[in-house]
């Protein structure tokens, strides 16, 4: 195979041409950063109108009979086709490298494997951690993957040059590959993304016989906890199916959880809120719930840090967050994060500013002089 | 009772003195704020440290023994005891109209029916829906009220003068009063604030014993989902155990969901991802979750409005995002919503802007036109 451009052009790895096949968001995002290093994307897609868009969108030109074989090959697909497009794409091209980047990576790899006579040491499988609520070519951003994890689950069979193309691919696209196996990988997902997932839809779904009052009262939480129930049905449908197994062993876990709450509740409602066991059980829950969370890794990968809050009355009219901003900048303070809550019925908004324990007093003081409404905690 | 300060003073409509009781977050929110209209207020305490915290931070003063009896009385303590300091002021101060504060309303109100000879016509139960991370008079801000709902649960002997009462100091305070029984309010807040807690808590719990590499794929959902889930455990345990009937009610018919999810996750682990029903099991969950996250009210208490998202790309140092905001105001265009997303391990973060559709467009060219990296959604 013969590299279309040079290797050494801002340091990309990646040898062209490349196929995509399925221009969806992802499909499409891939493309487009590749076309933006000057690397060759052709496109397929069986819909001819996606294939059309991501074409428009810069992301690559749709293949023809004549082109060259491709380098590479990203089946960007939903999981319940991705098998069977992956085994076609390493009959077709037998130079090529092979990798599919559904959300799921077992039953793909399974269904791989059923097939006689593939060569599985041009196959990675692997999973970019990246997606938006948009779906489609039109929602594509060549920065999609930057600073994401991109997981590589290679197979006792993948080629050493296999799993680098791979690799390549993740780190040209600003990703952070992660070795794990498929199963390693399913399991994980299962817990980090599936679970919340499910979980988050059954708050959401006992929302829709609520009463309009009770509906006022919803506070931040219930907020946080179901923005992503207005996930897509099928999609989240097909990678659920496909990914079943680990899902449901961590949904039984819950299960058990749920039920030992439920005896809880149960006897602080029938035998009053001094009912043996009633306060520590709950009292368990949240608490594993605080360790857990406290797991979670913080920004930029790394541990997470303590950030204090400092929290500034907004008035809701343009241009007043902007003056927050650019008075804390010439503060001088970094803001590590930030979070914007708007009260129900008012027009202000609560800016809540996370920066380091060390700014902390002085950003409060220097806002203060300024005149803004400030709340530490 | 006597007005100690001219009822005109900045419309305020409380009359003083005010007798606090319990002088942690809200307690001492509520001293601070009429403090600062100069109504006068005083502080008790079971905790002598608490009570002199909420002195300094400016809550009120100690109760002397001499003191003019309180006109109002506001019981801001823990569910479990509200019930016994309520029905002791009732009878304490005999022209004092009583309210508390928890967050429950059902037992307590039960408990003060069982205590024969009390005047319930001057007590008002209420719940502002306010509140923070953190605890105790430290965090105190009299701006905690502002714009929230504040829950008014008169019972059928309540008078319309003490209702007057409180209502006037949630108004005072900035808060919008929602009228509504104590049961009424005790099953919303089952629904949208103890269930969406509770299934927090049961999603942070499962990642006590997860492996690292799993939590290094954590992404925006899980860390929305359990947010609150590093909510303080015995506080928690108290409002559960004080509100069980109603939290289990709800619970119980997400447990009916769950089961149901897992027959459909069985039929697609054990007999593979076209099992009848499976994807149409998990498919109607999701969508369910679309309609009933849909129904929770947007900003200001308005119906949701639909904003476009414009994702700005910010290097993560000092004054960039000030910079973005102060552009973005110079543009002239306002911010309905904002959202900042780090990548991990890379010094870049997401901001995203929601703004009203007409207002997108004309914000993106300007935005590029001024070399910012932006992805329309």
């Amino acid at each position: 195979m013969t590299a279309a451009r040079p290797a050494t052009t801002g340091g990309f790895a990646t040898q062209g041409p490349v196929l995509v096949i399925g221009t969806g968001l992802i499909g499409a995002s891939i493309g487009l950063a590749l076309t933006a290093e000057d690397v060759p994307v052709r496109l397929r897609d069986s819909s001819p109108s996606a294939l059309a868009l991501a074409r428009d969108v810069g992301a690559g030109v749709p293949e023809q009979p004549d082109d060259e074989p491709p380098a590479l090959v990203v089946v960007a697909a939903p999981p319940d086709v991705a098998a069977g497009i992956v085994g076609a794409a390493l009959h077709t091209y037998p130079d090529a490298v092979v990798t599919d980047v559904a959300s799921v990576k077992s039953s793909i790899r399974a269904e791989l494997e059923g097939f006689a006579t593939l060569d599985l040491s041009r196959y990675v499988g692997s999973h970019p951690m990246a997606g938006r609520e948009r779906r489609g070519a039109a929602a594509a951003d060549s920065d999609l993957f930057a600073g994401r994890p991109w997981v590589l689950a290679a197979g006792p069979e993948t080629s050493p040059e296999a799993l680098r193309a791979v690799r390549g691919l993740a780190v040209d696209l600003g990703a952070s590959p992660v070795e794990m196996s498929a199963a390693e990988h399913d399991q994980a997902v299962a817990l980090v993304s599936h679970l919340p997932q499910l979980m988050s839809s059954l708050v959401a779904a006992r929302l829709v016989g609520a009463p309009e009052e009770a509906l006022g009262l919803a506070g931040q939480g219930v907020r946080d906890v179901t923005r992503i129930a207005a996930s897509d049905p099928q999609l989240w449908a097909t990678i659920l199916v496909g990914n079943a197994g680990p899902t449901r062993t961590v949904l039984r876990a819950v299960r058990d959880d749920l039920d030992a709450l439920l005896r809880s509740l149960d006897r602080a409602a029938d035998d009053g809120p001094l009912a043996l066991g009633a306060m520590a059980g709950i009292a368990g829950l949240v608490s594993a719930g605080n360790d857990g969370v406290g797991r979670i890794p913080g920004k930029h990968g790394g541990a997470r840090r303590h950030y204090f809050e400092v929290t500034v009355l907004v008035p809701d009219r343009p241009g007043e967050l902007g003056r927050l901003f650019s008075e804390v900048g010439e503060i001088g303070v970094n803001i590590e994060d930030f979070k914007m809550e708007h009260s129900p019925r008012q027009r202000v908004g609560m800016a809540t500013l996370s920066v380091l324990p060390a700014a902390a007093e002085p950003l409060v003081a220097e806002l203060q002089e300024r005149e803004w409404r400030v709340v530490v905690e």
